[in-house]
């Protein structure tokens, strides 16, 4: 354990110096793995010499400061700690009994961050793995609230009473919706994906025309999808107006602020997400953005009962005595396994504490602004979407297949080793992607990967 | 780090000597918890000592060896030092390019318990969460492939032409199954609850004559779930003919063997299991009996691509140069973000080696087998179903309410605090359960637990 303590503090030190992403080729793990596995015990020493000379060099390296690919960025040290605690305890919160202080440690750090992010006292929170579940189960519960429809016990097909029941979401939203709509047998085509503006926020008077065209045509609006920090850009959409809408047409309002919800414990911040109190339900990820190791995805509903309606199935050796009195987490979704997924987060937010983890966020989105200010400055260069939070789109501009350019941009960028990008298209354009979260990334990250940009963008040209 | 790894040390060095069940009321954790978040940075040790005063106390210890209520029982050291490095590693496997070493571990690990297990070489394996999680994914694959229905695009609603959808498994079957319906869209009174014979086996005449009875009513059979180790018996469903039904019908035949599964790498217990080879899916968890902490349940299918094709969806920004040439394992679920569960699986592997599992899985049996022993000759006590793997089921024999009775008994028992079990209801009637399956667990625990329930039955009878 004391080895393995050391190996992870020896590679958070280091793990600046390698290059983000590993020279691997597809299948050069695999092939030095062995096919089948020992029929006799190794020593632990032997793994992990295998795990520093196999594993860890062949990994993209996610603590990496020039890590600025993805969410779901960095986790920290308290919350390695309380990894490390939990596989130790190896608790399943499934039911009260199972794991009391599991249960309601849960509960009260649920509770916390939504006083942080100022969501309403009702709002009643619990833990997921990743914002995939958390949004399958919200639209699950959306579904389930259909009036006089019993989805829960008697289904979709072979009901002719039962039409189309169609999911709004704009254009900029998150693939784990359309993958919410294939799961709960809504179909992928009953998605209606509503374009953004200029600004990449969902059109409400677009959303308006889809919910009554498909009212007129016979289908059934269930909910809107209000993306809150949208994958590609984080824009925000007009929420106040959505829940409009959504109150008007009865219509369940799932908030995905997977992202940028971490940023809601600002002040200043929140202040760009008005409206999402009026949510029904609302995903928030620490570990994306709260420096919690993955996975822990928070789901808050208005209505816990209705979550409950929607899944609470209690076999006979899962009854309890002390059922009637206490909440059972297992009851609030699909999955009847559950880790002790709030440990890490309650250490996290207890050793950073509340302003410490503002300073953070306010760090990176400062970071995000000076590159955004390089990026306007600078003609080579242009701002592909505005910057609310943390994260960065820009293009170089050219003339001549731009496209192919940024696309050639990014490789190269990439290959330099150290930092690591990713791409989006907007609006028909290849756009290169910075999204800042990471611990490590300081003012001087930023900096080189400016150098690295604009020396990549010299080279092409020249060639 | 270096205190934590002592604490955990400490704590399963010291769990067998605490009650099971920790002596604590409904709201007692959550009312000493502060309301609210603290502002400022709290010390480590500040938090470690709460931790230790307020948390590892008020827990249910799993890996107590006087656990015995549930599956999903313990983990073991390398598993711990596997979680702890994951942490932080902190890598998202959802692309290989985001983690080159993760996906092939993954991949490898899959192929090398498939092989433990005597599995097909053509089975695919990838990691979730939970069981609940696999069968989903699995029972989503069976609705993607009904011929000429497109369900992933179309949906269930709103077609005439779809029936309604059923699903077949034993009123012995796990509640996931019914969640899985209830999520996609099937409807819960769509999911036909086979019965079992006297040893809880599903019959397959009732199944097909079930499958019939759906046909002639113009309903459209999808999938048969077959339990290998059911979760209140561990019985065996008889897989070899539910597969010759299901080939006959065009059936998705999926294989829970969430528990059982890990017993299969014993030759002597994979042969309790034939026809397991003929699923289309399969899921066994090693978190719950090869001693990995949750979570960790691997599925199988015999056809990744018809499982891709039910979930892929890639979004621009997850598009990189070798989709082509890899594996990503976002395609094969609904769930985007994927911790790297698969690296403490292998050191688990590794640690013990093949004959080390075995021999523990062997031990646990043996255990169960020499309580059904004590059981079966005791006049007091009865066996309430076969004993195949290392789960024991038994009630006390009474004329006059025994059902009342045996819940005393139970509550009587786990209120001692060195055992906690947990109970079912088999053909109506009230049953206790003994699910062995921890590292910990030794001859001497079996004995004081029997010794405890003698004790309770006279002391309740002389009352």
């Amino acid at each position: 354990m004391h080895r393995v303590a050391d190996l992870v503090a020896d590679y958070l030190e280091g793990v600046g110096e390698r290059p983000v992403l590993p020279a691997v080729k597809p299948g050069e793990v695999r092939s030095v793995l062995p096919a089948a596995a020992p029929e006799q015990p190794e020593p632990l020493d032997t793994i992990l010499d295998d795990y520093l000379r196999v594993i860890e060099p062949n990994l993209t390296h996610w603590n990496h400061p020039g890590f600025l690919a993805y969410f779901a960025i960095t986790g920290s040290g308290p919350g390695i700690l309380g990894e490390t605690l939990a596989a130790g305890l190896n608790v399943n919160a499934m039911l009260w009994r199972t794991s009391p202080a599991g249960t309601e440690l849960e509960e009260r750090v649920c509770a916390w961050l939504a006083r942080m992010m100022d969501l309403p006292a009702d709002f009643h929170g619990h833990i997921n793995d990743t914002a995939s579940s958390s949004s399958l189960v919200a639209l699950a519960t959306a579904r389930h609230r259909l009036p006089g429809l019993d989805v829960r016990v008697r289904g979709l097909s072979g009901r002719p009473e039962v039409p189309p029941l169609t999911l709004y979401a704009s254009d900029q939203a998150h693939s784990s919706i359309d993958k919410s709509a294939i799961v709960l047998g809504l179909g992928q085509e009953n998605v209606r994906r509503i374009e953004s503006d200029g600004d990449f926020r969902m059109s409400v008077p677009a959303l308006a025309a889809a919910v009554a065209r498909d009212r007129a045509e016979g289908r059934l609006p269930m909910a809107v999808v209000a993306t809150v920090g949208t994958t590609s850009t984080t824009s925000v959409d007009p929420v106040p107006e959505i829940a409009d809408l959504c109150a008007r047409e009865g219509l369940w309002l799932h908030v995905d602020a997977a992202y940028a919800g971490s940023a809601a414990i600002c002040p200043e911040y929140r202040a760009l997400m008005p409206g999402i109190e009026r949510a029904d339900s609302l995903v928030v990820n620490p570990h994306k953005w709260l420096f919690t190791p993955v996975d822990c995805s928070l789901l808050y509903v208005r209505d816990p009962a209705l979550l409950k309606a929607a899944f609470s199935l209690v076999p006979e050796y899962l009854r309890t005595a002390e059922d009637s009195e206490v909440t059972n987490l297992m009851d609030y979704g699909f999955q009847l396994g559950r880790r002790f997924r709030s440990l890490k987060l309650w250490m996290v937010i207890r050793a950073f504490g509340v302003e410490g983890l503002r300073e953070r966020i306010r760090e990176h989105c400062a970071l995000a602004r000076d590159l955004a200010g390089w990026i306007a400055a600078d003609p080579r260069f242009e701002l592909a979407a505005p910057v609310p939070f943390s994260t960065v789109c820009f293009r170089a501009r050219l003339e001549e297949d731009p496209d192919r350019f940024n696309e050639r941009l990014l490789a190269r960028v990439n290959a330099a080793g150290p930092v690591f990008l990713s791409h989006t298209v907007l609006k028909g354009r290849y756009t290169l992607r910075v999204a800042i979260g990471n611990l490590r990334t300081e003012r001087e990250h930023i900096q080189r990967l400016w150098e690295l940009v604009g020396r990549a963008y010299d080279e092409l040209r020249g060639e």
